[in-house]
Order: structure tokens, then C-alpha cells, then sequence
């Protein structure tokens, strides 16, 4: 489905019909952790949409934009056999004259936030318009994309949308790297460097407090090809960003467990 | 009702049993043009939610929000008279960590936007939440606010909001003035020279084109204790502001008729 009104006009019709709608939006390019996302999804509601669309507005660099992966007939059939009753694809959510930005200002600060300018509100912007359109009373998102679900949660909130966010897992390669649409666009020896940045982070998550953040600086400093963005221990997670040449990896641990 | 949650459980309910659920969002301080706007909710919809809320964050000056009249009593009872099923009176829809906002960029420039620093992004902010806490399938809004009546316009087609946006024509007093809350304001002298100002901007909307700001301005121009802020021709539309002391009025009238 690519049409808005047409998407708007089922949901509103099983909602009328008493059924819960679940959305899982998504930029594509899907791998296992979306289908991970997408089964709880199934468990979670009668109607599962899949929404497939790379947001330009929450791009800060045009060239992370333009070489974001895309494979909309792999998409489709991972989505659907993973439960989706919907892939909703819209070919634009903004009209050339559109002019409204949704913007959190105390979540989106710090870490990505400070990183990216701009990003945040691109997310808060296209969130709000999927909930808009889709109007689920769930909507399903990784843990992977942490500050992100800081952000979604805050604005629900404040917005007083009535739908509830749930968390889920991250999900990881065998190796331990997270699974993310970018890891597509590393090259074989940057795949090889991605495990070594994974298995840094968990490790240096088992440190206490500020030890946390001073560790995985220390396991990472001579490893080239690898630039640490930041690493910072945020509530209970040590939460990091790490540059492999023109792609840029996030991760984050629970802190003080042992794995 | 007070409570966001119980209002918004009212509202779900509602919907799902198939009933057109309207809003007219007010500031309290009702008047005939609010009793009007709710007639004609009753006549859109099965169920009438009359919200008063004196939003803090559309105020740019404190001294104007410290001074907006407020008589919940009164407000209640005209309400209910005009058909209001439910008068939904929240206490505050900000706690003391909001932090999201929702900005209109565009029909948000010029007039009494460039006049009013912030303004637009506090209405459209409360007019979000407000949309959020009662899903209405209608929102009746007053013409006399015609910049906000487009900046909302924009904000329900950019947000993809499943909401009709109906603009209800200005009520007058038998002199001419435009009905508001703020007219409560005014002195014995004022609201003399509140009827002066209305008939010139019917007068001057008499014009065509350029000359139609150029009248309304020689109109005023020799009226003491009265300040013209703006007069602009937007659309089919002569706009225009002008202040009585520390008591500001905003009008407008579709230019070319005679009246």
C-alpha cells in the first residue's frame, strides 16, 4: 500500500470494528531484527502495519541519505512472513509545501542528538505522522535506537497520543553486532572491525559507573579504522557511537552485567 | 471534567461505538460567538466537547495571560445551554518536564505571528494535545482568528490528523464588533472606540486591492487612544490589529463587498 488516505481509511475501519492496530515503522532495508520486531508486533494486536519509508528529514548528511540501502521486494516478503498484514510504502510524507515540525527538546539532547542536528526532529516529525496516519494503539520499536525511544515516549507523552510504545530488544549477529540496515554498507574488513566494536562495548560494559565510558575508549584507542563518536553511560546503559569509515554504528548495554 | 485520562477514555468509547465526536476548543470567558460555535458542533456530531484552557505557552506577554478574564461558573452553563455534552476544564496540559512542541512554519509568518513571538507555536502545540486528548472527528474554530484557522488547516494536513477542521463566521455585537473574550477588557471609552474601530474595517473592506490597508490606516489615523498594528490584504481578506490601551484587538472582513 502507498496510499495515505487509503492507509488512514482501513485503520480507522478496524479500529471502528474493535480490532488493535500495531505499527512497526521501519526505513526498509530489513533484516532479522525487524522481523523480530514484527512477530511481537503479531503478538501484540489483531492488525499488524509495516511501515517501510527513509525519512529525509532526519538525514543531517545528504550522502548518508543518498547510500542508505533500499530493497523494497525483499522487504516485502521478509515483512509478510514475518506477520505483517500491511507494508505500507509511501512514496512521500512531506508536499512540497509542507511546513510542520514536531520538536522534544530535553530527550533529544545529548548523545545522537548533539551528534546530528536536526535528526531528532525529523524523527519526532515523521513519528508523529505515521501515528497519524496509521493511528495504532501500539506501536513497536528497537532498543538498538535507544535515544530514539527516549525521544518517541517523551513526545506520546506530552502530545497525549493515545497509543502505548513498546520497547524491544536489540538484536545481534552471531559475532554480537547489532543488527542494523547500515552494517550493509560496511566492507569486509570493516564487518570484521564492527565485532571487534560490539564485543567492546559489552565488555566495557561490565565495568561500574565512570569506569564504564573510560574502558571502552581504552579498548578501542588503537584499533584503526575505527574512530569513537562518544560513549557515555545514560540511567542504567552505557550508550556509543563509533565512526568505520563513512559509517556510523550505535550500540548500547545494560551496565554491571556479566555476559 | 478535568482529568485528560477520563476524557480521553470518554472519547475512545465513543468512537468505537460508532458516534462523531466534536470539538470546540476555547479559552473559557464564553461569549455568543463561543455559543454559536458550539450550535454548530451539536449539528456536526453525535457527542460535544466544549474545551476551556487558558493556554500559557500562546501568551508572548505575562501581563496579557495574568489578565485573561476567567469565570468557569458562567462559561459551564453556557455550555451546556448551547449543547455542549461535556465541558472539559483541564487543569494544565503541561507538566513541568514538556517538553515537546509542534511549530507551523509557514501560515505562521506574517500578521499577528511576526507581532506575537511564539504565539502560533503555542496554539499549535495546545491545539496538538488538545487533538490528542479528544480525538475529535471535528474541530469547529472561529473565523475572527483567521491566521489561526490556517495555521491549524496546515498543521491537521502535514500531521495527516484524521480531523475536520470547520471555520465557523465571526460573530458580532449590533455594533460591529467582533466578539472576544478581550472586548471584557475594555473601558466605557474603549468600547466606544472598539465600535469605531470595527466600522472601519468593514468600511475600508469596501475597497479594492492596495487601497483597502491605505483607507483602514487614513481611517484611523486621526482616532486617539486607538493603534493601528497592521492592516494587510491576505488573500480575499482584509487583516487587521490594532491596540486600546493595553487591550489588543484583532479583526478581519472579505474585501470588495458592500455591507
Amino acid at each position: 500500500m502507498t496510499k495515505t488516505a487509503e492507509m488512514q481509511k482501513a485503520s480507522l475501519r478496524w479500529k471502528k470494528a474493535g480490532l488493535r492496530v500495531v505499527l512497526v515503522p521501519t526505513m526498509g532495508a530489513l533484516h532479522q531484527g525487524h522481523a523480530s520486531l514484527i512477530r511481537r508486533a503479531r503478538r501484540l494486536g489483531d492488525r499488524v502495519v509495516v511501515s517501510s519509508y527513509v525519512n529525509p528529514t532526519q538525514f543531517n548528511r545528504r550522502s548518508d541519505f543518498r547510500k542508505y540501502p533500499m530493497r523494497p521486494a525483499a522487504d516485502l516478503n521478509l515483512a509478510e512472513h514475518a506477520g505483517a498484514d500491511v507494508f505500507f510504502r509511501p512514496r512521500s510524507l512531506y508536499t512540497s509545501d509542507a511546513s510542520t515540525w514536531v520538536e522534544e527538546t530535553a530527550r533529544s539532547r545529548g548523545r545522537c542528538g548533539d551528534r546530528r542536528p536536526g535528526h531528532f526532529r525529523g524523527v519526532a516529525t515523521v513519528v508523529t505522522k505515521l501515528l497519524g496516519i496509521v493511528q495504532p494503539d501500539v506501536a513497536v520499536f528497537g532498543e538498538k535506537d535507544l535515544q530514539q525511544c527516549e525521544v518517541i515516549e517523551r513526545l506520546v507523552r506530552d502530545l497525549y497520543l493515545p497509543v502505548k510504545i513498546v520497547r524491544h530488544p536489540t538484536i545481534r549477529e552471531k559475532d554480537g553486532l547489532a543488527m542494523s540496515s547500515r552494517n550493509l554498507r560496511l566492507s569486509p574488513r570493516q564487518r570484521v572491525l564492527a565485532a571487534v566494536w560490539a564485543k567492546a562495548v559489552r565488555v566495557a560494559a561490565q565495568e561500574r559507573g565512570g569506569a564504564v565510558p573510560r574502558r571502552l575508549r581504552r579498548l578501542l584507542q588503537n584499533v584503526s579504522g575505527l574512530r569513537l563518536e562518544y560513549a557515555e553511560v545514560v540511567g542504567r546503559h552505557l550508550c556509543a557511537a563509533a565512526w568505520l569509515g563513512s559509517v556510523r554504528l550505535i550500540d548500547n548495554r545494560k551496565c554491571g552485567l556479566k555476559r
